[in-house]
């Protein structure tokens, strides 16, 4: 348990107007308790009620893991069948509260599973979406967290170089991509990645969220790598584009555009500044070369806990950057069925501006 | 797209009663068309009404991807602002209905962002969990999903062999799980490992579901690896306890429980019988020695393309296995603060009988 967490969540459900909040496995029960549950057919419910010691429903298989005190966090378990589960719910709602709550969930978490043994159990509580607020809560990283992702952006950056070597003309897009979890693994990252890396040569460059196939890197192709590492919980997440041998001439002149869009972002971040317009930084470049339609997605994107979470670097996101927040610039160009370009650094905005935590180069290398 | 499959699901749907389904990424998506799509903040939906050619709601730049023909899949796409989002979900459901329509979800998968999004569109539409519906239609394994199941424990097995000569006294279980990691790799699973490796030593073996920590291996432990591999999507789940060195009487003991509790449990399958009597036979086996209260879970579970799934083999399921269906058998015994045995192989359910897919010994071998 973590109750300075506990303590800031304490003031945000005050601020965003709710009595508390439900949580179920995922990175904001990992940032307030530090536990990480597997989100499976057994449900894990952590309840945490404004100025109440918070409360957690889990199977009894998972309870010897818990290993707070009981004036940190009461703890109510389940056998392996319904009956018990359900009674279990319902100790811990009624421990809570004797009246209707009015909950925050978090909505990209929460399933319909949970919420409908929540609604069984409380059916006069109402269960809504505390999107804005859990956003908030985790959006600013203390030094602690930081110095989590610097050395997860390292990692990653030390498999990467230790990859290169392994590159081939010949082998499969599959057949690389094991070749980098292995390096991401053995310069120390968690096991559990933040994603599956995407390894992307010729036509499948051009598809943004390509995963990998038996397609065999060939001469000419351009090849996109888009890997991250995990650290104490913490994830980055970084793209670079590669040559294999001599390609077409055009495909040159986007990387040089994606890279210039990648500083201009990069330049744009600082405290104050809406994630409007460090998208727009970077997207102005790519519009102003001719390639504006074909960079089709937004500029970038939170990181930390998760590999995707606010602030959301797009267009139209009015909301400024604050110190402390952490993200990445990732502009690309993809032609369809030809080939795709996209380079991605990842960024912590200090107090006087924002620093890049990757160090790579964004050179076109030639790789095979 | 899988139109054998889609066309099954048309009749489970008439069966069960629905209307039609809608699925959001994950196993069952990937079993009917073939795409896995990343789960995040960018919904897809696909919706099978019945009767009706199935119609995909994804972004834009996950398009490119879907290759399906225009008679087998429609698609509606949405750039990155939440309005064109919301016009291609409400284009999708007009386009399959008119009239409110009673809908299947997946509780366990649908999460309350997108269940909100469907029901602002779809105000009059009933969504309710299609939990036994699904369940019955991926629950019977065809020749080509039991082969690679098969190829997964075959990959486990192979990457267990090359592990264990790297097992020594005051390595990590951080560690060792990497190690364990990059062996599955190279064997051949793909890089989205089911889950990740449980590398449990001394009195975290009595804890089952350990996650890996920096405890560092030491003599007179007991050691549990539980670890899977991914081939075609598939998965296999396998665990063995090893012994460090010279280790308490008691553990043998109990070890030599586990074995013929294990061995009760996969004698007892066969089509006809039970989930309740496999969970008795191999609990029985616990009961009778004495031990009957450390062994706190469910004998086993499904699996298939997930790594938890139907038939769940506990006590109380009165659901009789079935020709084709896959699940492990995992007895354990479970001494607190002490020490932990599990003992997991993988089964397929046959025309007369169930075969065993490990083919481990399971001895309990000294290591380190």
């Amino acid at each position: 348990m973590n109750p300075k967490r506990i303590e800031a969540l304490d003031g945000r459900l005050k601020h965003f107007g709710f009595d508390g909040a439900i949580l179920i496995p995922g990175s904001t029960l990992y940032y307030l308790t530090g536990y990480s549950f597997h989100l499976m057919e057994r449900p894990v419910f952590l309840l945490v009620v404004r100025g109440q010691t918070p409360v957690i429903v889990l199977p009894d298989l998972e309870r010897p893991r818990v290993t707070a005190s009981p004036s940190s966090l009461e703890l109510f378990s389940y056998a392996e069948d319904d009956a018990s589960r359900s009674a279990a719910l319902q100790k811990a709602i009624d421990r809570v509260s004797s009246t209707a709550l009015d909950m925050a969930i978090e909505p990209l978490i929460m399933r319909y599973f949970e919420l409908n043994l929540l609604r069984s159990a409380a059916p006069d509580w109402t269960f809504r979406s505390g999107d804005e607020l859990f956003s908030a809560l985790r959006a600013r990283k203390d030094p602690a967290e930081i110095e989590h992702m610097q050395r997860a952006v390292d990692i990653a950056e030390t498999a990467l170089q230790k990859t290169i070597p392994l590159i081939k003309v010949g082998m499969t897009e599959d057949e690389l991509a094991a070749e980098l979890v292995v390096q991401l693994l053995r310069a120390g990252s968690e096991p559990d990645l933040p994603f599956q890396p995407i390894v992307a040569s010729g036509p499948n460059s051009a598809l943004p969220h390509a995963t990998p196939t038996n397609r065999r890197l060939a001469k000419g192709d351009l090849l996109i790598l888009d890997w991250g590492a995990r650290s104490g919980g913490y994830v980055s997440d970084i793209t670079r584009t590669f040559a294999l041998g001599e390609i077409d001439p055009e495909y040159s002149r986007i990387h040089q555009i994606v890279l210039e869009a990648n500083i201009a972002g990069r330049s744009a971040a600082q405290p104050g500044v809406t994630c409007h317009a460090v998208d727009l930084a970077a997207r102005q470049i790519v519009l102003e070369s001719g390639y504006g339609e074909y960079f089709i997605h937004r500029t970038g994107h939170g990181i930390g806990l998760e590999a995707h979470e606010p602030p959301n670097v797009r267009a139209k996101n009015m909301d400024p950057l604050e110190a402390g927040m952490t993200f990445t610039i990732e502009p690309g160009i993809y032609l369809p069925g030809r080939a795709g370009v996209r380079i991605e650094d990842n960024l912590h905005v200090t107090d006087g501006g924002a620093r890049t935590m990757t160090s790579l180069t964004c050179t076109l290398d030639l790789v095979g």
